[in-house]
């Protein structure tokens, strides 16, 4: 008997991470093949050379789909979504998978979602049901209510999504595949290599062993005017603190020129000699670096997933993780210079969080293709109520 | 106090039978401001011109969108939602509207719904919560998910939206639009024109005063390649029923031209002096045809909303408005040439069916208007639970 | 050695006659391997459903690239070829053929043109150098300027590349595809069959043995709004001269739906018993048809092309065809009814035109299947002088 | 009478500095009406903020227009152009100039000259006729075989426009707008400012008294690999010769990553002292700093056009600029290390070289703000041959 052919659509640095290990378990499974399709900022170095990661991990790419338009404005993200249809669509219509998967909820991800129903290909969703607020919100919903099964992270996600009207049978909660890559970490936590020199970056060589802080902050899609603000706030307040300092540069949603321009002033400007910044770096590596970290700082979701399942101290700004369930290592505070330093020395005080299984116990690759090999292809659906 | 600009995008001939009165309506509201585009099929003449039947009811366009691929294909489908999202999302920037309206479940329908989201732009959907099965059902429900607000056509749909996770807040029970034409008809039921000299059509001239039927029948989207088939059992029936039969050309769905084939060959090889086929309508002048007609065939949902309002019977076929709530004027059947006959013999025996409000009490469009000139403005919003 | 791969783009009806014998060739040809791309209105039933008859004179499709975008304005031509580059693109990506091989001057050629440049693929332009102004005229000399080879028609295609700047050793005169197959009719001229049968079409069933006229008129892409007037007039002027008459359906330019308004009124109104239309037929079997005709009527390059090869009467109506090459059998006359009339009983009152070697002597095919063989394949050119 | 209205698109930076002038005189001349669309890279803050110095040059933006694919690909490119073309078929529509104005051979300008040219509406290109290689080469002479007029910068051009087949009435010799900010800038030359201060950028702070060296090398698109091996053979040769360089970051053409690559690498491992990097400054400034520098190093069309108006040393390197007619102040070499270095110790043992008007006399913008107030409108021609 032939195996299934699992379409996978990759778009973004996060997605990747978000899927690693699922993509892994399907490449190996002996009744699946993967037909991994990789697209938008996932094929451009300026966004950290996903693909390039992708191939390194031994992932055979299908085929690779340029899709972003460029541009720091929302009109520049709808017209990649529209220009992903158009292009998916052709891909679906080559590869005929018998599943495509997207993962999560960025804007891209719409545009698979709509391309394989309109072609009447099974849809599987990867970590719908979750609540973030935001365009994130809007988009992962409207996906759930495209898609034909659901493969969640958490039992609440699980619950909202019925509630939605989808069927019971076609909800799973397998934990979210990001959780497995820190599993592997916490079982080999060593950060033995230097970082500096094998991702290179800019700024200052900084000193690691008496403690540091690690930056990750996206700009919110609603408020990107505001882009600019929030990223001095952060910038004001770990300044502040004067731990060396990891800053990872963020993902091209619009508004994320708003925060290159402040960092690239800030650097310009004061020159200092406690931050380094990196534009990628592959995810056990950098979750190595939040396992070894004082505090993770910003907004990623990094901060409420791997790290309560890790024991990572989190100081959560603003609004874009608002409604995400969490574990106890979380402080949320909102874009102020002074409440985000207070969070962090709040965390240094402390003793280290406890570890905690919400999103998962670190074998959700291994349980997505589990089900994707036994999954019964459907692309009707009704509301269940 | 400047006026609200609310900008209403209309795709396809159904769509703006189920929103004229609330254009008109808009149009002439104090508080509101019409910006009106009309975009994909509603512009071919080949689809019925709606464009110019717009033009005549008084009402200005703002834009026109060329968006539709053509093709008899799904990959078409979703490249016309693809390309929709780019002229849209331009149209919608330029226009930069308080509020943008939504109509329904075509497939165009989704990208005005994302390209207004990922502007963040207010969108507002109307006629969400039903329940019909068929790609359509994914979408109207991924829309639902995209919108801030819901001006919804019966209670049953009211708690659907509810029930997706929608705020109570957001979601304000109207009536359908379509509805309140066919009141306006049943004020003034008189067919006090000659139909064949009007609209032209083609086919033999029927002589209407012993009775007729109507026939629409649209292709089922997720079943493309049986629209021949299909179109073949519904002729086959009413070939055998023998009533003078007044046919409607369907809409460009993926399988339109497959039914168009099957409609052309028919005519060709039989030349039926008891079949007449029409492009298209004014929606009144439509109304008045069904409200005298013995009975209406196929599946399209005028035969569940409007004939159940104007006590019309209806046979309606397949699954394309299965789990639509539908009053007792409605009988349902499979695509079977008996069944369908049988069924059309079974109401010319009975009674004329009575009259239900179960979509809309003929005051819709005025309800959404003001409903639009008072509602909160957000663009951000929060599944409930 | 591997088999060089040529890639062909087929986007429409007549471009399909203009290049079959050539197509077969390649198919046939040792050291060729075929790439056959179908495309835009060559997919679409409506306009002929040009791929079936591909696919019966047994050519492997290798894609199909869905890019018409529907509408009957210039804008919609314009977003037409934007798609197609968009889709092409792709598609030579995957390909990655040795040469892209475009035909003639459709505004579609263009995009295949673009495509193919812009990926540093040699491109071959098949019929360049000829002159007939319209869009068609800037559409064909640019891809002159982007083609690194040109396969031409006539020496006076050749002279008029040359002059252009081209480099006399990439220019090669081999006749046109089209009149191989009007070489291969010529051999086999009788029409044994009934084409009404055979074609179905709608209309009076005609007797042709008493002599017919043939007309095929399309829209004038620079004159779009005259479509109508202009094919009112020779419906005007063939009614008159009396005889059966076989009209065949236009093409997808910008205008066609005027035309075919234009054709569908006349029809509707005066029911004419000496007039049959048809949407399509196999290129030699309208071949045939031609050279049992008494006149060719209208503006299409057959009359200029085909018929002065097979001596056939032509009346070329209008600016379409203004600056080609043209044998002993055209009259020319302007878009008036009394002129075309006149030119028509002209032509019936003289003896049948003599064979025009013109434009090939009907070995086109064989010669640029045998050329692309040998061809040095290049990207990079400079101007001549 | 109501002013003409003149539609102009600017793509890219070097765009604008090619057509500023004639901005400036079209939008003060008492005739005629500027309509700017800013497009594709000249929207985006990465590519030097094109837009924003079009605001302080007091110029209106009529449209601004995302149209740029992210990636570093020859099928980027070509989807960049694609829906470019879709793009501004709708702002044409929008606007209905009554000319459009195409600048010069970049790939999006071809989109400008489809979009227009499909639309019927009076193409004029400025810049046609010269020669150059590579697709830019293609490009522009395409550009010329669509265009209604050409405004060209040299005798020379002209002469190859006419040899082409453009009729002579429609040729006319303007000058090259560019050579205009020159002449200003001759009139006016001191660099009266910081220009690490005013324009910022990464590097040293450079003291200039004792001369500098500037250098602007952008990708040769036919070989886009070899970008980052020709970027570094120019980094090797600069040093060697020890003057302090400020080095002009590439515009974004396929390739333009693995310049920047190349750029970075060498930045971050040498942590040169001599070496200054901008990614944009006001053409003026930029002329200002060319005119006091010991030479231009590069493959920019600045130092054929500009630096020969003003007598600047220029050695530029490799085939991007090949075919230009060019004055005496060139020397060219291939991307050899080893030549770079000799052409440019060469320069600086000599004289400086003599001015020469082979691009223009400096009035070149008005020139062609008065030729646009009288020229007549047409959208259709035919071969002259």
């Amino acid at each position: 008997m032939s195996r299934r052919r699992i379409c996978v659509v990759v778009t973004a640095r996060p997605s990747y991470s978000r899927i690693k290990t699922a993509l892994l378990a399907i490449h190996e499974h002996g009744d699946l093949e993967l037909e991994l399709v990789v697209a938008a900022s996932a094929l451009i170095d300026r966004y950290g050379g996903v693909v390039r990661q992708i191939e390194r991990d031994g992932l055979p790419v299908a085929h690779r789909v340029h899709m972003l338009v460029d541009g720091e404005s929302p009109v520049a993200m709808a017209k990649t979504t529209g220009l992903g249809i158009i292009e998916l669509s052709t891909v679906f219509h080559h590869l005929a998978p018998d599943f495509v998967v997207t993962v999560a909820d960025r804007y891209e991800t719409l545009a698979t979602a709509v391309a394989a129903s309109y072609q009447n290909l099974p849809l599987v969703h990867v970590q719908g049901g979750e609540v973030t607020g935001s365009i994130d919100e809007k988009v992962r919903h409207s996906i759930t209510k495209l898609a034909d099964a659901h493969l969640v992270a958490s039992e609440g996600a699980a619950e909202r999504v019925r509630r939605m009207g989808e069927r019971p049978e076609s909800i799973f909660v397998t934990g979210c595949p990001s959780i497995d890559l820190a599993a592997a970490v916490r079982e080999s936590p060593a950060l033995d290599f230097d970082v500096f020199e094998r991702y290179g970056g800019v700024g200052a060589q900084l000193d690691l062993s008496g403690g540091y802080l690690v930056v990750l902050q996206h700009p919110v899609t609603t408020e990107h005017d505001l882009a600019l603000e929030h990223v001095s706030a952060t910038l004001e307040a770990v300044s502040r603190v004067g731990l060396p300092t990891l800053w990872f540069w963020p993902n091209p949603d619009a508004g994320s020129d708003g925060t290159s321009k402040g960092l690239r002033r800030y650097r310009e400007q004061h020159r200092p000699a406690w931050l380094h910044f990196f534009r990628n770096m592959a995810p056990d590596d950098f979750l190595r670096l939040l396992l070894g970290a004082a505090c993770l700082v910003g907004n990623s979701s990094v901060g409420i997933r791997e790290c309560s399942f890790l024991g990572v101290p989190v100081v959560n700004i603003g609004s874009r993780q608002a409604g995400r369930e969490r574990g106890g290592n979380v402080l949320d505070v909102p874009h102020s210079p002074g409440q985000i330093e207070a969070a962090i020395r709040d965390h240094l005080a402390r003793p280290r969080p406890s570890e905690d299984h919400l999103y998962g116990d670190g074998r959700a690759g291994s349980r997505i293709a589990d089900r994707l090999a036994v999954l019964t292809p459907t692309f009707e659906k009704r509301i269940a109520y």
